[in-house]
């Protein structure tokens, strides 16, 4: 039994694996591979591609789908181990994990951070308490990492490039009023270096570095697959000869916590935007972020419509690597 | 690619295929005509009989319904162009749209108007952003017309008639505590009209017509079927001879977006409450209504328990014109 | 037509009907046994198993499942006869129910108690008034009683024992911080003294007597099966030499609607929590309860973890009684 919770516990072999029969599927999408398989989708945040393309993507495989949010429709769940549950949760991921292990054939999670305090967060709890106690694999639909996102990504990027060996990969900081995940932005340092590609991380300062958990998985993938990781604070330089420009926005770890703080310090560098000025200093890049996007925020309508956006083609592919995830994990 | 956001938009033949193709799903509900075919439906606003109609019928005919909403479970969007999105909404309706086209075979929407603005509302810009973006073809399930509803009240009334032309119809506005949207009394004038009945609209007073767009193309469709579209004040010479009585309450547009005004005006109105005794000077007509009623408020315990009133008839056949109508656009 | 809302209405024979079945699907769960049938699940109040277990039953059995939710994705519906309904409901029961019948093959209900009016809650108007104006079976999906999961109950404890008649059966009140629904306690009452159990009913004090229907409906059962009723309120005599504990937590009666005196009341209780100790004066029984359960507040973690607790089985066994009984009423 497998979860599908990070790419890191995958090769890059297998991922490939995932990404060469999406493409399978997407020439043949309807085909019952999940048939008399169901899945537990539990929603601790809102979605609108990840349910869409989980829901329709399962159905074209004769699987059935059942969408679960706690909190809202279902019970408030207890992660904490040996606690006396006086508190708002009304039953514990222990109970939650094992019935819904007994009913469906799989789990997969949203849960975010709380944003509160990131020495918690980073532990993940919440999709690795369901994995402890779960007799069904769990797939992450967006935790502190977005795997089925890494997988739309790379899969996309194929499509344009083929191999992406030795590319050169920008992960650009972009602005938002808010502080908002890093998983998106781990999940990009995580894949893009295991790919082989030329990474760099581009942040207004050290505030703004990702958790070194990520910084140094990113750091070790490139190394051994021959390729550079850099960090770099200079927009021009960063933007210059890159072949992709992946963007996301962060609160800044340094201020983990103080929302005020992450907001003030954010904006101080609107100026992040992705706009068509730093994009002609690419190599013609194509340009992607995982949505969803504020526009005119995060980057220019002029990008967005540019032919260069692949960020939409993306979205679409998550249906596909989804569906083969699936099929290889189940 | 057809869209169906308005009734106006298809010939009265083109209407009556779908009405007559749901009377074969009526005798014969389960066909495969939405197999491997997938419909997302978004409600930014509340449902009972859509959303189920919707969803069983869609599965008789063997496709996938997935149902959003959008601001709840998914996040919330934007709508206007070139716009810097520094407010609530994460993502635009650009690109919501491009990615439920690439997820779906046909995007349904509920978007009620905000009540704010007329001159706003009336531009219906929700759906009409997801048509201008989409690659699917998009479905109305209600926003400032409620073109599904449409469907079953003409199947309704012809179950029950035969042949409409001639037919004395009566749209009469009734009380509602709270200032409600005009669409289904909107699309009330447009079927009435395009069926070739004659249609009078009665309402309190010239502050609760109805927009003029719906007034002119009324008139010009009872024009083009050679039958009479009149506007009265008079309860009683409104009701005598009818055939058939439609009741809706809306808000008055003559003080939209003042909504203590406009339910101060309401409150003026309580007696055009349908009941016993105006059915009586009727040409012994059926009563409808679209669902949801306020017993004894719209319209009395007397008149819905009534052999008369086929409220609950039509929306039932709200499922089998829905069906029809895929299977014609998918 | 039948309705499955409460097992008082279903001999012995006929319930173990249903659960044998349920051992079939259990080991075969695939069967188009609820083909084009579609099940409207209406839930008042939050779920994790029910949802989850009936939407995975229904598909396993080809069925189509809907998901409602008055009030929040539908409209408020309005329950009383002959009301003037200017207050927040937008529709009565008496169309909802007829329209939902229109659409589907059965109509499934969660609406728990208000907590305000014993003397109301206990004629169970939400799930009666839909059985008076639906056409198609209704289900309860707990309301004051809990019958699906009293086939759960009946299953699991069969499973671990085989014939039940004349075990020694302990339905012990538990504490918890709020004032719960007495339903499962109900139940356990009707499903225990059914099968020809010697049933006993452990509470803190007289003020936490169940409704005299309950304990007039399980005394006349067990006097029926030849088995024994008593009512406790020591805790140590209860236990011992009990074969099955069930645990429930409820708030006293004697001061329904008062909630803080309610509560007052509870904490008084905090002792009778379900531990090791008091399981060791058992004869070796097995415990259970319905689930979700506040670890280290109604049983520990001690209880839960051990062998002996059957509760998730329960839970797991959801999913095959309601099949069988949904195959059985449609």
């Amino acid at each position: 039994m497998k979860n599908f919770i990070t790419t890191q516990n995958w090769s890059r072999s297998e991922l490939q694996d995932i990404v060469d029969f999406a493409i399978e599927l997407k020439n043949n999408p309807y085909q019952p591979l999940l048939k008399n398989k169901s899945i537990a989708m539990l929603f601790f945040n809102p979605s609108l591609r990840t349910k869409t393309s989980f829901e329709v993507g399962i159905s074209e495989l004769s699987g059935t789908a059942v969408v679960l949010q706690p909190g809202k429709d279902a019970w408030p769940i207890e992660f904490q181990e040996n606690i006396v549950m006086d508190g708002d949760a009304e039953e514990h991921v222990k109970e939650v994990a094992q019935v819904l292990s007994s009913y469906c054939d799989c789990i997969a999670i949203r849960a975010f951070p709380h944003f509160k305090d990131w020495d918690h967060d980073r532990t993940d709890s919440v999709i690795n308490s369901f994995a402890k106690y779960s007799s069904v694999p769990v797939v992450n639909m967006e935790t502190i990492e977005h795997p089925c996102q890494e997988l739309a990504h790379i899969l996309t990027l194929q499509e344009h490039f083929g191999d992406l060996q030795g590319k050169e990969y920008l992960l650009t900081w972009t602005y938002h009023p808010k502080p908002l995940n890093t998983a998106v932005a781990n999940s990009s340092l995580l894949i893009a270096s295991k790919f082989g590609m030329n990474v760099k991380l581009l942040c207004p300062s050290e505030d703004y570095h990702l958790d070194d958990r990520y910084l140094k998985a990113a750091k070790e993938n490139c190394a051994s697959e021959g390729a550079s990781f850099d960090i770099s604070y200079d927009i021009d330089s960063a933007y210059s000869n890159a072949d992709i420009v992946y963007a996301k926005s962060w609160g800044c770890l340094s201020h983990y916590g103080k929302i005020d703080e992450q907001i003030a310090n954010n904006n101080q560098f609107k100026h992040f935007i992705v706009d068509e000025s730093k994009m002609a200093l690419t190599n013609k890049a194509v340009f992607s972020h995982c949505l969803p996007l504020r526009r005119n925020v995060k980057a220019t309508d002029g990008v967005m419509n540019a032919d260069y956006c692949i960020a939409v083609k993306e979205a679409g592919n998550r249906k596909h690597v989804q569906k083969s995830m699936l099929s290889k994990i189940l």
